[in-house]
């Protein structure tokens, strides 16, 4: 028996057929308690972390901890305090802060987990994905898409930390892990301005011909640049007259997020402006950019700085109000795997 | 301080910032063992559930536990010994047994994850799913998709009992469980021979015009009969003259699985056949129809007898042989979803 | 000059230009009439052929003209009166009647344009499609489609006639027709009772696992036996209790018509029933399989017997209405066309 | 009897047959030549149109002819010297030069054919699309989807002229033509710099969330700007270091041209570059916007300049060579048709 006893006190026959239930290992379903709810019932809770914290710490990590250290990523992960010490900041995404020292290398490897790369602040680094150099600014997304090899590299005199998010807790949970060391020997220090991703994919509905197989399961563009999120988001609110606007970065060539697991996007709040609660099945991971305010989140309100990172719960009601300044967020969600399950619901709240 | 906290033995400095980090609920990435492995690590493990025990505990719960009690459903929940208790027979299926006596019901109500019955012996139970009356006989494959309301009626002198499987932990996972009880006072007891599904869709490449709303996730088809499916395989395995075939349910009306979460197949090997070993990612829930052989599963052998249920872990090596009798194995598996999300692998193996 | 020259009558200036308007192969948009009609104004009109005078022709065909003679098909084409002598039934859709006596073969060749065979009345004789042999029976649908090879011949005694529709005027516009004479030396009279074709695809929902190329552009099941068409039409009448219903052939793989170019519907009408009014862009071949009753194309009235075939314009209002007995009619068209372009529209009328 | 009636000279009895074919509306199909071609044998021909002749002739006819003279529009149809006399440029494609003078109006109406606008010299005109006010400049493509109303106004003091390209053809063969005027009295002469599309739609990888319709069968971004292929154009060639390249103008929201329709391309030859010799079914319209050099169709050689349009029929060669300055060729094709039936093939040729 290596399963759960249920036990029926005062009743001897059923007592018993319960313990023999264990030792066969099955479970009587009549007795489990709150296996399907009216509604979700995440364990993950909302949860904020603080940028001031995490540059303190990160700061300390790079002068203590040298990136060949175990898992050549020098990586603090944001673990919400629901999921019983599980490194993970929702039930199925991983969020984490990257440290990147001076003329430091985070060398090359590729697994199934996809992930994506936001930089909250600073700029200098390259990562190489596939050998396709992208350079890491201010407010750019940097796809590293499920085995495609990637690897980061500093040259610059500066150390550098941006946003990781990975589909890695949906990945494990399928048990469809699979990891994979680069070549040790060659790191490519490339710098060069412009991504092949980009010549190739960054025009507004114009590809070239003939260049891009059908069947890869994430965007060619690899990298989406900070002054055409921002050109975007100031054309549609100009055009609205509106206090927020959302754009999503998807895939240029198809009709799909930027990667088959996470969907990406950038929310701007006008001064004094608000989102209306709103909430949706699934989790999100919700990064500032710019901005103050507040975000509430199911019984949570949490004041925002730039820097602060905040998760929502699957069903939670969300809501932002932006304070004297204008507010840019970036929203991660595993929106295009409950859509592809079907089970992806949103409404507007209260 | 709610998350793990990491220790650096003998390195006070580390050893500290460790302790911050677990105060700022962030864990170290480089501190982390067997995050990302070369290849799939399940914690859940091969299993095999005997029909013979199956069927006497069933029975002793028949006797001892109304249909009423909690859950309205007789359910004998199979418990992987590798998941910690949890009542699931793979990281992302339940299966089950469900045992309906004489002239019990099991009334109906409707739940985001979606399940399949599929009819191991026996017959004389209805399932109706929103309205429509599906006669449950030996063979017969079920659909209750998504957030259709079933019911389960036993007009019959006999109890019945058949397999469960759903797509439960799945949704769970992702927080996105959704649970409503039908209308307690209208108890449909119909009992037509056939259904509306199979009138309209149980022809070869023949359907009604203009009645099917394309925007409907599952198959229009809500019941697979084993005299169609026994048809196929002979008609197939007549054709080749192989030792095994598998044929696949699937929506007729569009290239898509039976449900977007589930995939449903069924195994034909003939006497002293061979299935060759192979391997795929996501899990798999595999119940003994008809028959008698061997199945092999990572480092575990089991004897198959009808009735048997057992499961195979992602990647895990699967290999089955027949005795001296045809053996009939109904698979269902994750396949969809993880196809969706684009890290579906199959191979054959060693 | 090869152009047509326009005239302006009594303006000397203008009618210069015009002449070297037409010099230059240029024409003026302004004095062209009936470009762009408020509705469909198709030259092709509503017309109907007896199945008597058909058959006295095709008997007089047979008695002859070699099945060798040009072609290797003795066909005889529908030739729309309003289509200025060009041997099509309607602007897009070929169709004929083709007639293979005893023991007589026509041998293999494959085209790009599409093929399918309706079968009025009689069998006897196998069409082998890619090698796979379909027999040929009363109400059986048979695809030859693009670009695979096919023959038929007739092992039989008896003469038999079928109803061929093509995609050809369509593939003819489009400048895309490829043609190729099968090997001349091997002619295979196989008389398979079951084809490949049925022996996977012929089973409700159920498919062989990994056997067909999703990139294959028609349905994989080739022929459609009029025992399932007369069982899906019975059981749905008998479920509605109305007094028509159509039911579609369609690709069982996927979300597609058996071919790209063409759908066929089967449509019943029990004794005395009608179907109501409508209309639809796209034409429309129909043949009557058995009954009689009157078909309204526009403003045209046909009394209808079985072998007779007729034509719909687009767009043109068309009504059924059956007498005594129950009227069964075979539907081709090019709606999937229409739909690919965006250009289909249906509508009840009047 | 309405149709071609073929004879049988020297065989009385056959000759009294065809007769009684034709007295029926019937043809023999072994009588008939050239039906089934070996490969593509188009009516239409290579054909090049001067720019020097057209904008002469133009200039003429906007001196003698007004707007509002028949059909709103003062438009020069090219017409193929194959097409017996029919004012298309292909055998599916219509292509013509349109002048607006200065402070003309073309007013607004709509139609089931679509149509495109590429601009080979000039600017100043606004096209309106449902109201969204399109500036033309130089090498900008502009789109008028089916059933879109559209007009064009000319608030400058100079005319303006451009190619159109209409599907016209088409949809006129498939008999789905529908017409409707705009509203008369109102008449929008907006002259926003940037259009709505371009708003929304007009940025890398970046769409607003939750604003387009997916059922809308076209692109959303209405207009691609000249700088925006220039820059893609320049960026592709300096990385690849080749002597030509293509790009094609898509729907930025999905895997689809940017009209069901037709496709849309633009070659840049560099100097003394080659495009090698390729065909493909389905036709073509070219405009050259810049340079010059040598075009090559079947066994037709057109030296080309700056403004002038040729057409390439179905399967015939063609290449390219750039004379001594750089060549910009936009190309409009019936691609999307031709894939959507499976019919479409592409190779290098010689």
């Amino acid at each position: 028996m290596t399963t759960k006893r249920f036990v029926a006190a005062g009743h001897s026959d059923l007592d018993e057929l319960y313990a023999d239930f264990a030792a066969h290992d099955l479970q009587p379903l009549w007795e489990m308690k709150g296996l399907l709810t009216a509604a979700p019932a995440p364990r993950m809770v909302p949860f904020r972390w603080r940028t001031g914290d995490l540059m303190k710490l990160g700061q300390r990590a790079m002068e203590l901890v040298p990136i060949d250290r175990g898992g050549d990523r020098r990586v603090l992960a944001f673990a919400n305090p629901g999921l019983s010490g599980a490194p993970y900041a929702t039930n199925s995404l991983w969020a984490a802060a990257q440290f990147l020292g001076p003329h430091e290398v985070a060398p090359a490897h590729r697994h199934s987990p996809a992930a994506l790369r936001f930089v909250l602040e600073g700029s200098g680094v390259w990562t190489l994905v596939n050998g396709d150099p992208l350079h890491m600014g201010r407010g750019d997304l940097v796809l590293t898409p499920s085995m495609c090899f990637h690897q980061h590299h500093n040259p610059s005199p500066r150390s550098m930390v941006w946003l990781d998010v990975l589909d890695l807790p949906m990945i494990d949970f399928l048990d469809a892990i699979f990891f994979e060391e680069g070549p040790l020997d060659e790191v490519d220090q490339r710098t060069d301005p412009v991504s092949g991703s980009e010549i190739n994919y960054a025009h507004p509905g114009i590809v070239p011909v003939g260049l891009y197989d059908p069947a890869t399961p994430h965007s060619p563009l690899l990298v989406y640049r900070w002054a055409d999120t921002d050109t975007a988001l100031e054309a549609i609110l100009g055009a609205t007259g509106e206090s927020a606007a959302t754009v999503r970065f998807k895939d240029p060539t198809r009709a799909a997020d930027v990667m088959p697991t996470m969907r990406c996007e950038m929310l701007r709040v006008r001064p004094r402006g608000e989102l209306p609660p709103e909430r949706q099945t699934g989790s999100r991971v919700v990064a500032v950019l710019a901005g103050g305010g507040t975000a509430t989140v199911a019984d949570q309100e949490y004041d925002l700085r730039a820097g602060d990172v905040y998760v929502i719960p699957s069903w939670a009601t969300h809501a932002v109000a932006a304070s004297d300044g204008q507010l840019d967020l970036f929203v991660t969600s595993d929106a295009p795997v409950l859509e592809a399950l079907h089970v992806h619901r949103t409404e507007p709240a209260r």
